[in-house]
């Protein structure tokens, strides 16, 4: 037993409990209070066991799901970034790419390697099981805004047009659930939610 | 496009989002407050991720993420049940039946099986997988508590004889984990966190 191997591996998972506390804009279904990155991911791991059919390509969903599991993992120490907030997303990439070179770094290096590479998969959008997994990641958040009344995007301001352009990637990864997404955006603009 | 079978996974989907608000006796490392369901298994997932090399015998890690994904759902209806509170174990097998009807119901008819099946080798602990994800499911509740200062145990009168009993079965799947978390315990215990 390599007890230096498991100490390290302990405490990348000690550290990555933070993500529990990182908060994100969108709401519970219920609308008691904003979910955080741990919570979205595992909602999103299920999205994927659910909703892989509608992949507009066949997916490797073991793949997808560990992708799922580690793609937020950079926000403990890059912070969650709003989709809709252009001035945030400007330094994204750098911190993000700051955070995997701690975070990821915690591990034994066979599985930093690992770990980091399903991130940087995620992340570039060219595979098919990364397009379905980042089509996921923008379908839960619709999902949960349309869902709880849609007051996450009356509160921060967000149109139609910006909903439907900022997400429309999501094709790339399943027409379906694009489709489907599109229809709960119309929805919410007729219902007088948010404004076209 | 199956329009009826997209829209019973969506509400499944939507149905889930709940177990973000059920929440465990355990602490988040930093102390902070109680962890939620949702959380404790996108953790847990990263614990199978990172540790499955540690199980007695080889496993399929796919199936025994899936299995972590959706083994606390029917927490939504049954709550959850601390595992040192004998009296609420007594009604937990039946509670929990009657939740797998019911939510995993909602699914389509293919995919309620595919879950249920799931739920029901976790519980049942009879395979290689399933008996290694039951650790991880001991081992990141003494991880937490430890690492958190105790403060979980002794807020609930637990003693070390206590965790050690409740959570031996955790060498059916890992001794090399269950071995490392008696060292936690009995730290505790020469800590003065907890009496023997």
């Amino acid at each position: 037993m390599d007890l230096k191997r498991l100490s390290r591996q302990i405490e990348f998972l000690v550290e990555i409990d933070r993500l529990k506390t990182i908060v994100r804009r969108t709401l519970l279904v219920d609308g008691s209070r904003q979910e955080d990155s741990a919570e979205h991911s595992w909602h999103l791991a299920l999205l994927a066991m659910v909703l892989a059919e509608h992949s507009n390509s066949p997916v490797d969903l073991f793949r997808v799901l560990k992708m799922i599991l580690v793609h937020d993992i950079v926000e403990i120490d890059a912070g969650d970034t709003y989709c809709y907030d252009e001035e945030a997303n400007r330094g994204k990439a750098e911190r993000e790419k700051k955070a995997a070179d701690r975070i990821f770094g915690l591990l034994p290096e066979d599985q930093e390697i690992e770990f980091r590479s399903l991130w940087e998969e995620f992340e570039s959008r060219q595979t098919e099981d990364a397009l379905f997994a980042a089509a996921l990641d923008r379908l839960q958040p619709i999902l949960n805004a349309f869902r709880s009344g849609g007051i996450t995007w009356q509160k921060h301001g967000i149109r139609g047009e910006q909903i439907f352009r900022k997400n429309s990637h999501m094709g790339d990864g399943s027409q379906v659930l694009w489709d489907y997404a599109q229809g709960m955006i119309k929805d919410a603009i007729a219902k007088g939610w948010i404004a076209q």
